[in-house]
């Protein structure tokens, strides 16, 4: 890791740590970017999403973004998951208003061969888009890293785009399980490799997105999803981490006993149950994101109530989910005043 | 209801009153169509999904086709959830491929309304449709009405197709309750209006589908799905009711404590908790339909395990999700099969 001044509003690594903090720390999911007005200006300068996260200084400028507009405790490198199969040998298309389209995709055992296990030099972009973030933000924030879950990855890796019930990649679970679990390995190892690369370049934690777990069963997920989740935290295990799946509720005990520092929570998770597998767990969530789109009286008790569901551990105030594109900023920057004035 | 002769399979009507049955009685979701390939020549000859909804014979003969051919426990009508809408004054249509379009959605309060409340009468080729399927059927097997909850159908209402968040449908929730519940409480009268018919042409017994209830929170089901849910099931009680939640795993104590006879399970359900709060409540479900995708041997054996799964209580044997269209119809009916012969 590279030589690193203290950060001057660290409380959202000493409550991942565990350390009693005088609040709650605050992020949102997707916040750099989506949102605000100043985001959209950068992004209408350019051609593509893609060449905003493959030009570090655009992708600093719109990760500091919301540190300066909404005061968020922490800067979220803007980046993709997808960055992933694209240096596998996958390549990403990023279609407005569409969503990710993958030219070609997994078909035969063969095209699992065919992937490279990305060594991390790849996504330079990342590494330097991070470093460029840390000298904007002057220790001000952290910096958070992040990746997609192995078995998220390998979704988007069959399927070619989102789905809702993501039918194709279930189908090699079941169907050729030797080969998933060789893809799964591959996967697995180059967000290893990424993420290490992530933390030399000055991420102070890191998450880790398992965005399509809830299509699977329990069953499935101890034996395709946990193993590498573990791997990852196990190897990659010298900032703090944050694993997020969302609807996994089957997996609830699985992801409360992980090697991650804390475990993020969707909005229809069940606080209580969680905290009576593992109290000592430090939650992070869970404001449902269309909660933002009610009148401001509402958002201020609904937030509240949020903090005061959490108050019994460890908290990391943050939305459920990613903020929807549509919302208003000032309902966010509301949410989060709201957070640090509690 | 008609007078109706006694069924002569009539496994799933005593097992879902509670009675001890011989077996787990078998259906599956979605097995009216998509699969077989007698379905796909009726569905060929003709110009849309909606003629074959609206025209009784063919939706009759497709309806009896799983229970010719898969040896099915019980016909579920060849319709639509989305005649609810249709018959308050929002037609559907259904793109090939794509699924369900809205031409108009329900933009302000006054387009709710404007909203009829469907009297019933509306959806008259429904319940000739039950009527020539129980004159096919001649008392084999009995016939399963539906429709969809009434969330449900607030979704498609408002975003006018499918959707991976319903962040629309959700926002309606939060930013305006009052105009929800107005809508939501002429969903649910139509429903109960047009479930009383379907009992009335001979259904012996009915499900209603909350397709995206696990978009929601806790706190949101108890306001917005299940004052709703449960009177439906209250109002049309002649007959034993089956509801199926998809992903409303916060909800599963609610939804076992509701005036429903048996309640469906998606396969990331935990059956040993929903039987933990009420061990006289029949549980439907819940093999994962992906699981179909396997071979042979492996379909036996998850089967048998999902049986076993359920051996603490009354059962219903079902997928944890609709049969996709590209599963092969051999492998549907060896998991028939499989049941019948346990």
């Amino acid at each position: 890791m590279k030589e690193q001044g203290a950060i001057q509003n660290d409380l959202l690594i000493r409550a991942a740590r565990g350390e009693k903090t005088e609040r709650s720390p605050v992020w949102v999911m997707r916040q750099a970017g989506r949102i605000l007005p100043e985001y959209r200006a950068v992004r209408g300068s350019i051609s593509g999403f893609k060449e905003l996260v493959e030009t570090p200084d655009l992708a600093a400028e719109v990760t500091v973004q919301p540190v300066d507009i909404l005061g968020t405790d922490a800067a979220i490198i803007f980046s993709d998951i997808l960055v992933i199969p694209d240096a596998m040998g996958l390549p990403y298309e990023m279609k407005e208003g569409v969503g990710p389209r993958f030219p070609r995709v997994i078909k035969t055992e063969s095209d699992i061969d065919e992937m490279n296990v990305a060594q991390g030099q790849e996504l330079k972009y990342v590494y330097d888009a991070i470093s460029e973030t840390r000298k904007r933000l002057a220790g001000r924030v952290p910096v958070i890293g992040f990746a997609g879950a192995p078995f998220t990855i390998f979704c988007y890796m069959i399927e070619g785009k989102g789905s809702k019930t993501f039918s194709e990649a279930r189908k090699w679970l079941h169907a050729n399980p030797k080969a998933s679990h060789k893809l799964l390995e591959k996967i697995t190892q180059s967000t290893i490799n990424y993420l290490k690369l992530q933390v030399e370049a000055g991420v102070s934690i890191y998450q880790v997105f398992d965005s399509w777990a809830g299509v699977l069963s329990k069953e499935l997920y101890q034996e395709f999803c946990m193993p590498y989740l573990n791997r990852i935290a196990q190897e990659v295990n010298s900032v703090p981490r944050i694993v997020f799946a969302k609807g996994a509720y089957f997996a609830m005990d699985d992801l409360m006993s992980s090697n991650y520092n804390v475990v993020g929570l969707d909005w229809g998770a069940n606080i209580e149950s969680a905290r009576s597998l593992d109290s000592s767990k430090i939650l992070q969530g869970n404001l449902d994101p269309t909660i933002l789109y009610g009148q401001e009286d509402y958002i201020i008790r609904k937030t509240k109530e949020m903090l005061s569901s959490f108050s019994g551990g460890g908290h990391i105030a943050n939305l459920g989910h990613g903020v929807y594109p549509d919302t208003d900023w000032r309902k966010v920057k509301l949410f989060i005043d709201t957070i640090k004035s509690s």
